[in-house]
């Protein structure tokens, strides 16, 4: 039989997401709070103490991640939740924040209902979930598994910098970051409670989606070799126009994301560079996500072969590195059949759906037991000033999610 | 009856290419020497120095333009010939300085020769021809057409320095800059000789080109306005992608150049440039350039239209603003009549053909009969390290530069 768990109120949920949004880099657009900065450190002490006054033990481990202790009844493997606080550049206010705040909600509902569980509960802030200027996202959840490796902390950043310098200069010992796996304590299970950042649950009108697999992620770096001329006086029949080879090779990518699956050119840079010299060289990054490798894969060898046909057209090399190919990730059947039953004791209406977007529970998925739990973004804006989600929205995550912590505890 | 001009010694042609081209910009590739420099500073003073080994009067002008003038027998309106010593970033050692010590030694021939002639000769080593970080190309000989205006000494560079402080550094006083133009003289002709910097006259076997037209360029700004998204979470359907509706346009525009004129996008800029991200703003420069007005204006019609299709499939704003609109410029009937002439007496077959590029030759226009004698260009190749123009093709340059001013001179 379902507990009953009040429902926090919608205008102190507002009340935290304010809170944390004005803590924010002062000479950025939107709502910025990057890893590595004075303002991530100032959002995470206020997170802190949420922590604290919601009776949870803090301390902040090697890798730098903020954690709350509720010790349960019996202890043994804990159960886990949390998300992140930290943002990109002019990013917006609910992505990550959403799951930490309102895992302390969820924690003060159950204590409000007096429910107290058996296993030991955890809420974590993760370090550095988004991508940084060092080129690696989830800092904190990849020490965390087990993936933090000394040659990441040795990535500079476009001015030279190390990650480890960096991370020691904000207070992280690298040491102590890269031997602070959890992989030798028992959990129990991790979920995850996040925006949707896309358009899926608010234009079918559904408040809970419930995650059925992370999309894999495979990124190349594409680059054109042609033929700088003078555009004056070189007939376009005999150039070899890096820029208009990379342009098809654009197209070629968005055709290619139609039909399922995403896709992305979102960097290009042309060089010379010049309105009336003909482009030399020209890159991009090509990006394909889907929650089935197999779709990737396929993606993946005819956009190589229509890349390679663009630039034979034009007597134009290419060389396509693939530097990235993360396989999808699946949820745990047992994590997401809880946040149905949980879903179903706080009356709301739930679908399943893929997530497009990394997350902390990719690396997370190699320790325990995963899910994760969406709540509608308008629009489906994310990344950008415009997200936004429904306080009462969040009131239905929140619920959800402590009754999945119950189901968890329970099973 | 035709003038005995003995021929310039192919090798010490050789020898004035290799002496200019060894005054180059320590740290930048190819043969680069750019207005505002040291290396071009000293490139000029090299050439005055040659100027007055082959008897003429040097001077330099208020606007920079070094100048050498060989008295005629009986004075009167000039016959003015030359072209400039500064390069391109990057580029080559036969653009605009084979045209100044290509007059210096034409010069000379006459003097081997024994001819004297009745009208003054000025050779010019224009200041600045090529496109600088102000955005103006042509500095001296706009200046001495009369169409160096205050508003372009106010333009800055990308470091906020204005063209008028970049001058004065350099010694030439702004104020007699504008002042210094020749419309109050009467010239006779201006001839100038040039690489062709296309591969007509070598595909053609042709020694000498005969310029009909100098095209007519016109640029714009293309800014496609899209909308911010993540990548992983935005369906491709559901998008507003800058980048995409930007390849489309670039495509357009290399379609608009297959048949006849010549067009290019050189230099594209896409934000905020992160591989995923949705594109927001992409921006490219187009350039359409061609003998014909009308084939310009119908295909500066015809790719708005295009740039405006792609936009609104994807609901991605164009704004395309046309920043310069140089019309076509004939060359002068009389002028390319005796550079027919000189070819004949020279013994050099020709064929007529405009000129994609612009030249000096554009702003003398204003002022005289004006002509271009072309020579063969190597592939082709232009504004770039491989520039290359074989020394007897020079040599025959110079040898119709040297009977074109006898025949301009007898006219």
């Amino acid at each position: 039989m379902a507990a009953e768990i009040p429902e926090s109120d919608a205008g102190a949920v507002q009340g935290h997401v304010d809170a944390l949004a004005s803590i924010r880099e002062p000479d950025e657009e939107g709502w910025t709070r990057r890893v590595l900065t004075e303002e991530a450190t100032a959002a995470r002490d206020e997170v802190a103490r949420r922590m604290r006054s919601a009776g949870l033990e803090c301390s902040v481990d090697g890798a730098g991640n903020l954690i709350g202790l509720l010790p349960g009844r019996r202890g043994g493997p804990a159960i886990v939740t949390g998300s992140h606080t930290d943002t990109v550049l002019g990013g917006g206010r609910y992505d990550g924040t959403v799951g930490v705040f309102g895992a302390i909600e969820a924690v003060e509902a159950l204590a409000r209902a007096g429910i107290r569980l058996d296993h030991d509960l955890v809420v974590v802030d993760f370090y550095g979930e988004e991508a940084n200027s060092f080129g690696l996202s989830c800092l904190g959840s990849r020490a965390v598994a087990g993936n933090l490796k000394p040659s990441h902390l040795d990535r500079t950043d476009p001015g030279g910098r190390s990650l480890g310098e960096a991370m020691a200069a904000h207070g992280i010992d690298p040491h102590a970051a890269l031997t602070c796996d959890w992989r030798s304590r028992g959990l129990k299970a991790f979920v995850e409670l996040h925006i949707e950042q896309g358009p899926t649950l608010e234009s079918s009108g559904c408040a809970i989606g419930i995650v059925s697999t992370i999309a894999g992620i495979s990124r190349a770096e594409v680059t054109f070799h042609g033929r700088r001329d003078h555009a004056g006086t070189m007939p376009i029949a005999l150039r070899h126009d890096a820029a208009c080879a990379a342009a098809e090779s654009i197209l070629a990518a968005e055709r290619l994301g139609q039909d399922g699956g995403i896709s992305v050119t979102g960097r290009i840079s042309v060089l010379p560079g010049a309105a009336n010299v003909v482009p030399e060289t020209a890159q991009l990054t090509v990006e394909f996500r889907s929650p089935d490798s197999e779709w990737m894969g396929d993606r993946r060898a005819v956009f190589d072969e229509a890349a390679r046909q663009s630039g034979e057209r034009r007597g134009v090399g290419v060389s396509i590195e693939w530097i990235s190919d993360e396989p999808p990730v699946r949820m745990t059947d047992s994590a997401a059949g809880a946040i149905a039953a949980a879903a179903r004791a706080a009356g709301r209406p739930t679908m399943k759906l893929p997530s497009g977007a990394g997350h902390d529970t990719v690396h997370m998925a190699s320790l325990t037991s995963v899910g994760m739990i969406f709540i509608p973004s308008h629009n489906g804006r994310s990344h950008c000033p415009e997200e936004f989600t429904d306080a009462s929205d969040i009131v239905s995550g929140i619920q959800v999610l402590a009754h999945t912590l119950v189901e968890l505890d329970r099973s």
